[in-house]
């Protein structure tokens, strides 16, 4: 796709929200990227870091509007836009020879009754969906995201649940009916867009669950885990605000097949993701914490079973916004232009 | 106004707001207020418990439209709306012999051509204003409340800014210019609005100043300085945004006159506030806390003089949303019906 | 046990902690209390308000050492102290007429050996445990609590949890293997001593689980659920800890029995809590926050049942240190002493 | 110091704390740099990664002895140590051709009279502090450092307030008494020490002033303003803290001479920092916000003056650990060995 030397021309569509100014943050430190356009049509004209003045002086762009963006001429373009954008423009991307990054999710749910029933939205593409996307969760699909043309970039707390839940059903390890998965996300998965609930004085100082009678994640989580199970997986799904900016943390709840019972769980995780960059098995007896990974791409999960009993405990963290959004969807550009893996992923977490 | 043994009916106009809800929770707990109608038109015929679930239990009311609330039957309404409405009914229902005290700026500033410059509205009620109001800062204007029809409630900056001053300038010990303000409030201060600005994701985590170039307060202070330095008084205000709900920190400067050197500022400022139930001046060498007066109507004091030089600190604390708003309408309140000026306003702060 | 119009006279021993100050934030407020002394050996001699400023002006004593606090003259004493002290002082109090509501876990857990195993302890007065003492949880033990000579404070997770399922363990609605709690807490409970893991320069900004291997409030939750069942039970417990001061989130997924699956569990709690004053079920599809409890003794739960199917969530919030610790001591000294149970302790959360 | 192609062996004495962590997380991203040593003796052994999770997979370091760290072998050595450590070991250090970049406060202040007075600690080479130190203020010092062979790496408050103040003492535009630097850190400023002070059921939640009657900073900011003015300067200082972790806010009030009310102030700041890559002085009507610079090496500077008058107000936004503490310290390194200044300290600012 790029020659020898040459750098990636990304394009993002809808930089204005937290995935969008990640994906500044991250891309305009990656060695082998060139930032080509930003659009946003409520913001045209006005330069990006007086918006978001961490950038100042990393990044010189203005914000566009779609039509001014040369979107054609990137090689990739990503799309941190509300759900629905990407699939109306995927088809003439796709035909001028650009990749897509959709961080919304467009290209998520396999199934578009599913994606019309949860969204409200009438698919676009179905044909693209079926037969050029991937569903962009690296450590499950890293082979066939390296020729995708169309990435759907996983939910955050999929990413999470998914990653937790693979290694035991891979193997069959685990009953398929009553997996509970108590998640938490610090609020910028909420997003950018002015609200009363996710005001300070509103969600700070506060935990809340929310979504408990249905959330858009379910379904993309059952999806996948059903691909993973080869049968139908009955999930319950609980997500709660942590009165905090960044980070998620995934508690879930299995009960172990009697005949897995003898099972060694951490060496089956530990050989699971063994080589994996941005997954990491932590010792037995580890407890997670989500500034462990703050502002990182690292995704950190720990075991735990109580008495060695029928039930097994996974603990997942990650940033919501970097493995869970921005940092997994540049994990998949370099897969897909043929770069390390790891490029321009490898900064250090923020701790304290 | 009330005969013996009943209670005050009580009237608010604009329920929705962070100072609406604190009136709330303080009156449904003052022992001689009987809540008698809350208004909002956007949430007509909402269960204000509802809303705000903290009330479930202690206040049955539902939000009605204005015309629907028989305001006219009260014995006093309080104003918890953006600013220009309370002198847009303030004739009205003094004419049917209700007290009214705003806590927006309607009746705070004395000079209406101030207060048209920096609201952008035409003063409504200019003859009421000067004959019928009074600048609601108890502990300046105590004996003038006793008898106001209408309360112009102060802004939560200046009651910690003029209480600080008060005794410094009512004895002519300072320099006039050069006055310095430089405040801190937690966030329930920029109102509950949906607001991009105020976001958890946004004001969390951070802090910044605002308005530096010119704030609302700044003229407010100013008059009510002025009013008891008995001439002009340069102020340089800056307020600041900190991460956290309530509570608000201001830490002023000012310049002790040659000829006043030698005066014991920690007995002066005792003696001016001896006897007062909600302005504390803490023993010298003390440092106040916002938590310390956390969802209290107390205000604290502490000075600070390095060096025994030139420069005098006054170090202010109180919670926003009670002394800075709420809790001071209802200390005017009881102070208007002839009660006991802490009635239903004793409670604890909340620490931690 | 008091002369009509007398006052209760009350100790307490080990201020200096938060459930200490919250129990002085309540009594001090409360109408029929007169607080008599507070004991802390390393603070001897300070004032309890220049320890706590959010106490100027409100509690007046300075703290005494136990053999100084006079506290054999007390109506009752409350030990907010380590685990083990109210154990070793309980039999000399009640020989001199003393009532004793223990904060920490002396008079939790029933079977000693139990106790023991979790604690590192030796029971000093396990016939005083079994003859004298009531698990002070109101809901479930009011009228034996009446006359208890000592009262067992539940911890604070253990009031959210059995409170949860006692509904369904009374009718035996629900399988009882399997139950998952998977709470969550602010950080005050974890205490007032120095520890490097409180700081808010690590505890902030972060979510993390911890006791995962075992927490010394399992076995109190489980023998409490075991009485309610009438046989054990099979219990997974999962602590996390929430970047907030006050507020505790408990999830707790339960099976419901194939033969009860046709039960109105919103029917069944509202009717198991009707006239509970400080247990509020909430309405269906309700979600309950934190702050809707702040600062109060309101414990409120809510249900929900995805899809009507076998899995079965409640949701309770309470703040740890009121329903979960000081507030519910006081409601247990409100039965002892023939007081209507919500006196002194009606206060509204304090939102936002 | 380093061949060509070489990188520079670094030690870190005391790696434990706050400002250790941040070394770590920014050398070991320092493409120039090898990371030798990490000495703690409360921690010998321990792998750093265990202590901060935040490393793993980025730091395979285990804490060590100084006795066994072979620092005469590095080619600098950083101190994140307390105060009198790097004085009792630099001349050995030396000797054997190591570089010292001392966090703590040994090599700040150039007066030993005033650092015995504030550090109760007597200065153990004095020689090496006038003759061999520079004072790491890179915008201030650079080509003395560039030769330096210690380097006293500046407190955080004095960071801001010398950086704010420099281009106007250099100009002799404001008068020498009566400054008034009010600045607000976030908690990590105050260290990794377990204390009940900083947790968070204390420190959150709450804003408050400390160290009003003398603070550390105090002489180290005097002593470098009168070096810049030439003469003394009368300087009232007052931290305060701030609910977060990360971030250091000034907000600095200086009155201009008579003779220069005329000067163009925004554009004398943007000609004195032209080029500075650390020092952002941004655009008239700009406020900064600390998030702006969280987890970055970027100060930036903002200009009011009220009414164009006497007053000028320079606020001023840091990451304490970063160009407050870890990042200078690394700006710094890169000077005393010929690397690009910015090297390694390129990170963008985490937003939100």
């Amino acid at each position: 796709m790029t020659a020898a030397n040459q750098k990636i021309n990304v394009g993002i569509v809808g930089g204005t929200g937290y995935t969008g100014v990640e994906l500044l943050r991250i891309l305009s430190q990656h060695p082998q990227v060139e930032l080509k356009a930003i659009t946003s049509r409520s913001e045209e004209g006005v330069a990006v870091a007086d918006m978001f003045p961490s950038l100042r002086g990393k990044v010189d762009l203005r914000f566009v509007t779609p039509e001014n963006a040369a979107l054609n001429q990137c090689d990739v373009v990503f799309f941190a836009t509300p759900h629905g954008v990407a699939m109306s423009q995927a088809e003439e991307l796709l035909a001028a020879g650009v990749r897509v990054i959709d961080l919304a999710a467009d290209f998520r749910l396999q199934d578009t009754a599913v994606f019309e029933a949860w969204y409200k939205l009438s698919h676009r593409c179905p044909e693209l969906l079926r037969n050029d996307s991937v569903y962009g969760l690296v450590e499950i699909n890293r082979e066939r995201i390296k020729n995708a043309k169309i990435i759907g970039n996983p939910g955050c707390y999929p990413t999470t649940v998914i990653l937790a839940l693979a290694p035991l059903l891979e193997q069959g390890l685990i009953e398929l009916d009553g997996i509970i998965a108590d998640c938490k996300s610090g609020v910028s998965g909420a997003g950018r867009g002015a609200s009363v609930a996710n005001l300070l004085s509103e969600a700070g100082d506060n935990f809340k669950a929310y979504g408990v009678s249905g959330h858009r994640h379910h379904p993309e989580i059952s999806e996948q885990l059903q691909q993973l199970a080869g049968a139908a997986v009955g999930l319950t799904f609980v997500p709660h605000l942590v009165p905090m900016i960044r980070g998620m943390f995934s508690t879930i709840y299995v009960r172990i097949k009697p005949e897995a019972r003898a099972t060694d769980f951490q060496a089956l995780f530990e050989a699971r993701y063994a080589g994996e960059r941005f997954v990491d098995v932590m010792p037995a007896g580890s407890l997670p914490e989500t500034r462990s990974v703050r502002a990182s791409n690292n995704l950190r999960i720990a075991l735990s079973r109580p008495g060695d009993g029928e039930t097994l405990i996974i603990l997942v963290v990650q940033d919501n916004l970097v493995k869970g959004a921005a940092g997994q969807a540049v994990q998949n550009m370099n897969l897909m232009f043929g770069l390390p893996e790891s490029e321009g992923l490898e900064f250090v977490a923020v701790l304290p």
